[in-house]
């Protein structure tokens, strides 16, 4: 039974339901964020996030076209969080040894900051470095980024003197990212309550082995 | 149809069948190692590794009474070839720096001296640090004890004098981690030619920075 006609309908207010679909889709994504950082992206089905979220599939499919256009924008949405949380705010120190400790300091606690159980960004780059396509794509970019933002910070703080002219950045970033892991795997792996304070020490002797002028 | 009876059936050569059955066992770790290794413990079910042998099921579940058996036995079967590749053969350096760098340099082969074309422990650290149950365990139990015997072969260049007295053996061991974990990054994810180059680059910083007696 339907009625025959609908009694004057209000114009609808575009504006407002727009917003509410991009709370959807924002509410959709934070599940999709919070189950991808601890169980991975391939589990990251349609079917499960309907579950999680209490929709039918079409309707998260009204906002996902297919599971990989759901990775990729869980993934973006990843990128986006470290970007508002570790990288911004780095950028309110100064220019030079500051900045470089900021955007590390940070680094190490945008997880926690953004109230995830791990690290969205490192789980994808586990699970899809050998997997061509799309994701593998897409997580190489942001963490290419992540490297060169460091590489840049290290490069202001040799420009300023406070570090050596022989620091090599790209060199700096790469040991930097292995005190990030290595702190993951003691935090996730070891449970370990001084994964934070050894990531700091080892950032600390990285910094100072490139104040100290090399001798040659 | 079958026959009637066998023709005067030959003893059974008890030793030679055994010996069959553990070469068919290590095909199957072998193929198991090289699919968890880019694709995941999770990915390695009996069915896609009795594809892989042009085996029945039934076949493999008589060396794996389940998908869960199969996937402790691949990992045991890595760190089993870790060790025979990585491990005893740094036993044959000295005791002191030059185990510690054997120890180091080998690990940062050991993938390559094994065919593997990534690490199959640290892919089963990545899928299953969030996950307890056997699997969790048994990954732990095997990064534990690497990490203990770097923290051995560390303790021992303490005492031969090649390193501080204030060495710290398990920070050593936690930044020795990471610089392989960004090592694999930098050759997985970004495919970058000096990967090793620069795993070797920090680890020579890292013995470096200790073998400075520190300003205090």
């Amino acid at each position: 039974m339907r009625t025959a006609e609908p009694a004057s309908p209000q114009p609808r207010p575009l504006g407002a339901r727009q917003t509410k679909g991009e709370e959807t889709r924002a509410a959709i994504l934070d599940a999709a964020l919070r189950h991808a950082s601890t169980h991975g992206y391939e589990a990251l089905t349609i079917g499960v996030l309907a579950e999680k979220m209490g929709m039918s599939k079409s309707g998260l499919f009204a906002h996902f076209g297919s599971k990989e256009d759901l990775q990729i924008a869980t993934l973006d949405e990843a990128a986006r969080r470290y970007t508002a949380v570790g990288f911004i705010p780095a950028l309110a120190a100064p220019r030079g040894l500051k900045r470089v400790r900021a955007l590390f300091t940070l680094w190490l606690e945008w997880t926690e900051r953004s109230e995830l159980a791990a690290c969205p960004i490192m789980a994808a780059s586990a699970e899809y470095s050998h997997r061509p396509g799309p994701m593998r794509d897409t997580v190489e970019e942001h963490v290419r980024r992540l490297h060169l933002e460091i590489m840049k910070a290290v490069e202001m703080a040799v420009a300023t003197g406070e570090l050596a002219p022989d620091t090599q950045p790209d060199q700096v970033a790469f040991e930097a990212f292995g005190i990030i892991a290595s702190c993951y795997q003691a935090r996730y792996l070891f449970h370990d309550p001084r994964a934070n304070a050894r990531a700091l020490n080892a950032f600390e002797r990285l910094v100072a082995s490139h104040q100290v002028p090399p001798t040659r």
